[in-house]
């Protein structure tokens, strides 16, 4: 078995978890391949607090044979060398003298870091950088290496790029299938919907996940709201504030409220500047709450400042089959400034796909 | 053998023809099936001036059988009844007896149409409208319904629609190989590039067809040039004046011009408002000189009155995946004006291509 192989292997077995299940820890696939470059035994990590990929494969292999002494770890993160919520993986490997241990991508944090532990027991090393495994994990790694959540903006615009027309109209731009898309795939797998009290108020937004059958689902909301408006007394029965069992609404205002707040409504406080919020104020407030992951749903204001101060990791952006063909529209993109062509933010390619008349292409921000 | 299943087949004949070599006639596919369901003719339009589908189909057909009063005839678009540059088909249909015709499109042109002559005659007639049927020869039936040529816009800009930054640099937005596709399948495959003068002086634009290994081919340019500025001395080595052996710039303007101009420069007038030029008033001079398919290479002013003027028939967009996130960069589309989203204008989309990191999108225009 060639390394790349191995590698795309253990990439393939890690996503077989269901990232709701395992957020905020990583992707991960290992296996262990014998002497006679067979497959002796493999797993994942499936479970937040489960077992990590290492033991499944391990045990897998032990099941096989009692001598891992000339066997190859191949594994698509590097193993663990802490007690965290399992023993270290590290250990293990040390334990059960296994020859070899093949690193797809290094884990950031220096505490759970475990290569040299390993070389220094006398496992033999050999790490590989790949890209696949890199971008598996790339919420894992923005939330170590940034300290900040991952952010996935979502736009759905005409092909010229509007969001609403010259007097704001915005409904149904993207198709009936789009929609439930972004209910299937997006809102579903979050930790919560970020937007502005602007759009939940413009919208009528209540931002639940509604499967295909209709059934509702809640959902964490984040709304940006400098001067708390939506606590005002004019908006209490706008539906964001339907009634909430299991979700959160955090509010991120420039001061904190005097008022008691109802108990499923929380305020964190932010910095802002002429533009809007500055990301960075609350980056590890939103972290320690919980929100590893965060779906933006909001209008140009917000979209743009998030590019603008290089937060914006991922872009789903829905195009309609359409043109408005006026300037006057509302755009779902763009800051009042002159920024000159050789400054355009680049992005990567992820995948295309048609929804009916719709094209979804999925980016990530370089 | 299905009626669909036929037609698909006469359908994919006709896709055979190289579009270069039959225009202005329409894309054509026949065959002829007998008793026993087997395709015993087949063949398509392949040249100007040659033979009709119908014509190689029924040849064919006859090494194989004296006798086709048995046999139906699929063909993808209704047969001629006129001398053109061949005999009428409808005659030949009627002297070997064909017993039946199913006819996938009819043609537009009433000197043209046969299905009257064929029932006449006796041959039983049934008329499909088969949507591919008609969609493959969309540039055809623009010409004969609409009077005027069948235009297809190329736009290429940014994610956030932009064609060039608020200092209106533009060069290079989309990739290499992306250009590459302009030349090898969009320029090389209509009978003018139009563009405006402001266009060619900004871009320094020769608008010719760049082959792979840099060869290089003229075509014949249209530009709008209402007061005729290129004809100024200070433009006489814009690169769109290269030396043309078979090719000719036409500009559209206001008002002919009182002086001589050389052989391969050609003037003919249209009407003109605030917005620019009236199609329509140049529509029908256009088909006159052989344009018959036109690929629109312009700014934001032609691309957005084209589609104003609901002229615009097909869209080549380019995605370069990049963001300029700048409201004062200049937009591939908008006019200035107060259009509600109930007036947008609708696409159906035919393709969506991955070229290297751009997408490419093509649609045509309901």
């Amino acid at each position: 078995m060639k390394k790349k192989e191995a590698i795309d292997y253990c990439i393939n077995l890690a996503k077989n978890a269901i990232e709701n299940d395992i957020r905020p820890n990583p992707f991960v696939g290992a296996i262990i391949v014998n002497q006679a470059d067979e497959v002796i035994g493999e797993g994942f990590h499936q479970k937040l607090g489960g077992p990590h990929a290492e033991v499944y494969a391990i045990e897998q292999a032990l099941q096989n044979t009692t001598d891992l002494s000339q066997s190859t770890l191949y594994v698509s993160l590097e193993p663990c060398s802490h007690f965290g919520k399992t023993p270290p993986c590290a250990d293990l490997i040390i334990r059960h003298k296994i020859k070899k241990v093949v690193i797809a991508s290094l884990d950031p944090n220096p505490k759970v870091a475990s290569v040299e532990n390993l070389i220094a027991a006398g496992v033999e090393v050999e790490v590989i950088n790949d890209s696949t495994a890199s971008l598996l994990n790339a919420r894992f790694f923005t939330n170590q290496l940034k300290k900040r959540p991952y952010y996935i903006l979502k736009l759905a615009s005409t092909i010229d790029g509007k969001i609403a027309d010259y007097a704001k109209n915005s409904q149904w731009i993207s198709n009936a299938d789009s929609r439930q898309y972004v209910h299937d795939h997006l809102r579903s797998n979050v930790d919560a919907i970020l937007t502005s009290y602007k759009t939940v108020i413009q919208d009528q937004a209540s931002l639940t996940i509604r499967n295909i059958k209709g059934d509702i689902q809640e959902t964490n909301v984040i709304i940006i709201d400098k001067n708390l408006e939506l606590l005002e007394k004019q908006y209490e029965n706008l539906p964001i504030f339907y009634p909430r069992s299991a979700s959160k609404i955090i509010l991120i205002t420039a001061k904190a409220p005097s008022i008691q707040l109802p108990e499923n409504i929380k305020c964190i406080t932010g910095i802002f500047d002429e533009q809007g919020l500055l990301f960075s104020s609350v980056s590890e407030s939103l972290l320690e709450m919980g929100y590893y992951k965060i779906l933006t749903e909001g209008g140009i204001q917000l979209n743009s400042s998030m590019i603008h101060q290089n937060i914006a990791d991922e872009l789903y952006w829905f195009i309609a089959p359409s043109i408005l063909n006026d300037v006057n529209g509302i755009p779902m993109l763009g800051l009042d400034e002159f920024r000159g062509l050789d400054k355009k933010v680049q992005l990567s390619l992820i995948e295309t796909k048609v929804i009916d008349q719709d094209v979804l292409l999925h980016y990530h921000f370089e």
